[in-house]
């Protein structure tokens, strides 16, 4: 075996992620040569403030504040700063000076995706993002390389570790909402501010990586709808239990043909749904992550695992780490991002999916065929009906529970369906709307 | 872009899988060459009986009986002909020549996988099997790649849909072996003599190959050791699902030290093993396949889906054909497979885990105290252990069933325990013996 070159690692950020990296190089230093074919020598971590605190240490003379001087003399650059600026210009001049790079950065990707993936191919380097989505969980591989002589379909996918968390606790335990993010914030699962986790923002940026990547089409982070958990209260946990279903945040993928425009396209969205209990996404528990895609010729597939974790990502950047120099050792320019089918982006008005509506409902007769009447005269069809004894608090006029689940519908349809109940003399309230995914 | 000549790709077997691929071939052309970077042209198929029936048809004029000419002529060549002989030769000939190789041959890969490695690192050819271990689900390049920076501990892998569809209608139908297999048959998950499948040898193939690349070591087959399910009883499944485990044959991969010699180790094991019910493994049914990794810094992982039948192969054999194109195409010689640990291999006898023991006894005072002084003397600590009341079939002698849970323990101290057991007075009979996996 002829003996290759040292290469030359640049580490951008010290945080929790960029500590363990570093720890994990400088650790297992001989064994990742081993299976690089070449020493992956550690030239510098550049952090912003060199007096931090940190868990991990590293060694004070690789600590450096000069980032882009980092970066001209290195082989290989870990960007692992997050947010967009000035990650994303770290991330050009890395590639144009025909380093490859290993990112965490779900935000940058996101939100600057093809810019990035246009100038590695421009020069052969390579990006590699497997900690962006999943953590530790091998998502991006198996979807660019395994599954590309497949068409996927549709991904289902847990992203979230702190909004699994709280659904989790809210199904398995009967919290609040507030105690179970109270207790995911003492855990440290969810941070200070809690908003891009609970609204959602963090899976609509997974969701538009997932999307891109799985349809081969640029899916830009502005075409994702997104919808936190903020207004799931513990009784829709627990009403979902009963019918059967999870309440799960979903970052959903789907290749589909807009039956209004006749158009194949795809479309990206994320929004909290019940999942059949027997689903494989149903017993993920905790704050772990997993992947469910469904592709037209291996059928259904899931990736399972720990979303997120210093450590657990730390492995997924070190195995981008290594086949970043493997490439280097064998040489050649790097593999292009696939992005070559560059499908329409469908909004969210052609997605159709099913429903649960929860209805309070003055319990008399003939109210049902009333409900009914109304879904059918806005194009909704009924799958199921089951409507609750009467509502046992005491009131003026008797109410009871009417929870219908909807065959197939479009957004709009049920918008209007939901409006027109909403006014309708029968219906005291409309309790909850939730998307149902996963049914066979 | 600069356009790319296109690749001839060599298809050899017309069985379900070479049929399949060849459809998705012909169909998916545009996709797939947008995908690769380049045409993928299927220049022939090379089957054994050029007029056998086939589900999928193969255009007549791309059979062909000459194999050998076949591959001369070839970029990329697809082995689907399963079993060693000619198989394996079609490989070197192909890699020798510089053609890069997809299999989905297990058989092949677990007798001769250094040989054909050692043959495509010189040539600088790559080798794909990403079909050889799990169908589609994308397993291979996740160890090989993802995990790569990482030190996988253990690999737990239902890698056998036969005996997993079979236990799992042992499990929630009741089934007795011989009917569960009778059903397995009709169904087409089991062939007409299914000792592959139902003795493990099938299983311990993939064991072979997954430990391997999990431990950058050769694990030969010969060192695997291998039992199959025929001893399972309904009865021990229904009382497994009683003390809250589900069945499962598992092939096992771990790296651990011997404890007798202080040698770091890997060993590879497949047998039937008690799991508890809520591990995520208990709940794959029917005839998926899962594997499950533990790894240092991941941590807990888990690949999910069908792991057999031709369309979900053909997706796998698909994925690598693209990877393999757009080698071709990005240039440079291939990545060289990584099995420079070169981990000691560790016999059976080294390997310690926890055991399950069904005893029937002799239902008299003081028999407990003499069971566990037997454990004891034999070095095996018991966990717990859980007394039926009195077996209800009358006998001239009333007995009891014990059920005893062990810590770890070696195969060698369980052995002269269960010797010990079997010639003991107050034991009437040892019903079953089971090892435990997945407990945490």
């Amino acid at each position: 075996m002829i003996e290759y070159r040292n290469l030359r690692v640049a580490i951008l950020g010290g945080g929790s992620v960029g500590a363990q990296v570093a720890a994990l190089l400088l650790e297992h230093s001989a064994e990742l040569a081993a299976r690089a074919g070449a020493g992956l020598e550690l030239v510098g971590v550049a952090v912003r403030n060199p007096d931090a605190i940190r868990d991990t240490e590293i060694p004070q003379e690789l600590i450096t504040t000069d980032a882009e001087s980092l970066i001209l003399g290195a082989d290989i650059v870990v960007e692992l700063i997050g947010g967009i600026e000035p990650a994303r210009s770290y991330i050009l001049q890395a590639l144009n000076s025909g380093a490859d790079v290993v990112t965490a950065n779900k935000a940058v990707l996101a939100n600057h995706g093809p810019e990035l993936f246009a100038a590695a191919e421009q020069v052969g380097a390579q990006l590699y993002y497997e900690a962006a989505v999943g953590g530790a969980i091998p998502i991006i591989r198996p979807l660019r390389d395994s599954l590309a002589g497949d068409r996927v379909k549709r991904i289902l996918g847990i992203v979230n570790g702190t909004t699994n968390y709280i659904l989790d606790r809210m199904d398995t335990q009967g919290d609040s909402l507030a105690d179970a993010l109270a207790e995911a914030t003492r855990l440290g699962y969810a941070e200070a501010d809690p908003t891009a986790d609970v609204e959602g923002f963090d899976a609509a940026q997974k969701a538009a990586i997932l999307a891109s990547l799985a349809f081969h089409t640029a899916v830009p982070l502005s075409s994702v709808h997104r919808e936190g958990i903020t207004g799931i209260t513990s009784e829709a946990v627990l009403a979902a239990r009963k019918a059967g279903y999870v309440v799960k945040l979903l970052a959903i993928c789907e290749r589909f043909t807009d039956t209004a425009t006749g158009v194949e396209g795809v479309a990206a969205r994320v929004h909290p749904a019940l999942v059949p209990v027997n689903h494989p996404l149903a017993s993920v528990h905790g704050a772990n992550n997993a992947v469910f895609v469904e592709a037209e010729a291996a059928g259904d597939l899931m990736f399972y695992g720990a979303g997120a974790g210093g450590i657990e990502t730390a492995s997924a950047v070190l195995g981008d780490l290594v086949s970043a120099a493997r490439r280097h050792v064998a040489g050649g320019p790097g593999v292009a991002e696939s992005t070559r089918s560059n499908l329409p982006v469908l909004p969210m008005s052609s997605v159709t999916t099913r429903y649960q509506i929860t209805l309070s409902v003055i319990d008399e007769p003939g109210v049902l065929a009333t409900i009914a009447r109304l879904f059918s005269d806005h194009g909704v069809s009924v799958e199921a009906v089951s409507q609750s004894v009467r509502d046992s608090a005491p009131a003026a006029q008797p109410t009871a529970t009417l929870v219908i689940v909807t065959h197939q519908a479009g957004e709009s349809s049920l918008a209007s369906t939901v409006a027109a109940l909403g006014e309708s003399s029968v219906v005291s309230s409309v309790v909850s709307v939730l998307r149902v995914e996963g049914l066979q």
